[in-house]
């Protein structure tokens, strides 16, 4: 375990992203909302293990649920996905321009 | 642990953003190359934390370093950081496209 700074939504949505079992789900997400078994078709996992990587999306603000009946559907929150790319942006600009800065 | 797929590149980028002190580091690197030292300084943790952190960032393909003499050097790798930044950005905007759409 190294050591740590606090946790920041920043983090917990990197977080949410580092692990492909949850990067498709978002994939899937962005096409279109989708019940807990569709996320869970493609993926050869328990649907505990499925919900568990579900709750992971939503504590980071990249997706949320709504029940309606019997039927738990997800979404993706856009704003999750562009608060994170904000964030690289940001630093990839900052670094190319003084790639592009007149060296004295 | 939850159940996974295997790790990809991308998801070794996101894990490598996935944690504040490399996220400082990160943001530090983007302003320009920095000595380990110059990276720990900002940070309350133990040089052999910093270092662990540092090849997290080299492993992911976010950072390189190059020692000259006795000096090692830390410099952000931009492809890194695009690679990130395009994974992301191409979900939103499919995400965006379908709340463009007509609905019939």
């Amino acid at each position: 375990m190294l050591a740590q700074l606090d946790k920041t939504p920043l983090d917990r949505l990197f977080h949410a992203l580092a692990d492909p079992s949850r990067m498709r789900m978002v994939e899937r997400l962005c096409r279109s909302p989708a019940s807990v078994s569709e996320l869970a078709q493609p993926l050869d996992m328990s649907m505990s293990a499925v919900m568990q990587h579900l709750d992971v999306l939503q504590a980071s603000g990249l997706g949320r649920s709504e029940k309606v009946g019997r039927v738990r559907t997800f979404h993706i929150e856009t704003n999750g996905l562009r608060t994170a790319e904000h964030w690289i942006s940001e630093r990839r600009t900052s670094s190319e321009r003084r790639f592009d800065r007149p060296r004295n």
